[in-house]
């Protein structure tokens, strides 16, 4: 997978896809599917929702590192089911066929089938809401993978799907980073 | 526009539409885009990240209120335009040709065009990373309106229309909460 620059990182988040973050306790990789997450900035920095109701939580607070890595929606089905076992009892990486692979700069693994990859450290814990919030020290994207779509966890078990793209680049140029 | 049960209401933001926060200082209404946004729970509770580089800031900040209304993609002209101007200088429901409409429970207006609107009270502002957290009180989706496609900002210009949904319901029973 190919590095990507970490300034035009956050635009793999800011559209809000259903990501997988992976985790290592130091002897296990976990992985959990989190859907909600924000941008926090351009570093690029982000906040997660997660807590100690996530096996991973325990995991991410211990070694204070992820990776946030981008499913398209050939892998919606790892996605639902990752998000509904738990790796107190299941090896994810190996009942869902998917292929961890060393990351840079954290213990964490990269996911090989994935669109995208985050390295991530934690920089804080808002215990009070359950936030954690990130920033990423390295990004990976897979520009030859051909189903590039990714997916929105509506809520209530629907998923919606990338379609078409609108260019508003012009009107906006205000407003991006250069770079991006 | 009719009012939405809060407890599904979270199902408006978890697939991370870029959304219209409108404010009121006591006197004029604002609005801003944002489209870094995350759910905290299911009551609902949201965070957004923003900061004194929004002039609508100061104003919810003071009034601790704010409308989270959803536009869909036909509205993506005025989503981009009330992004790129302020309201320092500008009266974007004027500009914008938007229809404020009196809330319920905060001063802040929703805006009639949009596919759904959530009046929110300001419950935290997380000063260091820039996040404030709201708490939603009431929800109002537009059953009526034909065009339902929200849209997502990438961050360089461009924005992702929802494509088609799939529907894994079942597999996610276990994770969904009651009457969603």
């Amino acid at each position: 997978m190919k590095r990507m620059e970490l300034g035009k990182a956050f635009t793999l988040m800011e559209p809000g896809p259903v990501v997988l973050v992976t985790t290592c306790d130091g002897q296990k990789n976990n992985i959990m599917t989190i859907s909600w997450t924000m941008v926090l900035d351009f570093t690029p920095a982000f906040a997660i929702t997660t807590g100690a109701w996530n096996h991973s939580y325990a995991a991410l607070r211990k070694s204070r590192e992820c990776v946030i890595a981008v499913p398209a929606v050939d892998l919606i089905d790892q996605v639902v089911g990752v998000g509904t076992c738990s790796g107190a009892d299941t090896d994810k990486f190996e009942k869902f066929g998917l292929t961890p692979v060393k990351a840079k700069q954290v213990g964490a693994p990269l996911i090989r089938e994935c669109l995208a990859n985050l390295e991530c450290k934690v920089v804080d814990i808002v215990s009070k809401h359950n936030i954690v919030v990130l920033e990423a020290v390295a990004a990976y994207f897979d520009q030859s993978r051909k189903e590039k779509r990714t997916i929105h966890a509506v809520g209530d078990g629907t998923f919606v799907v990338d379609g078409r793209r609108l260019d508003r680049r012009k009107m906006m140029r205000s407003k991006i980073p250069d770079g991006v």
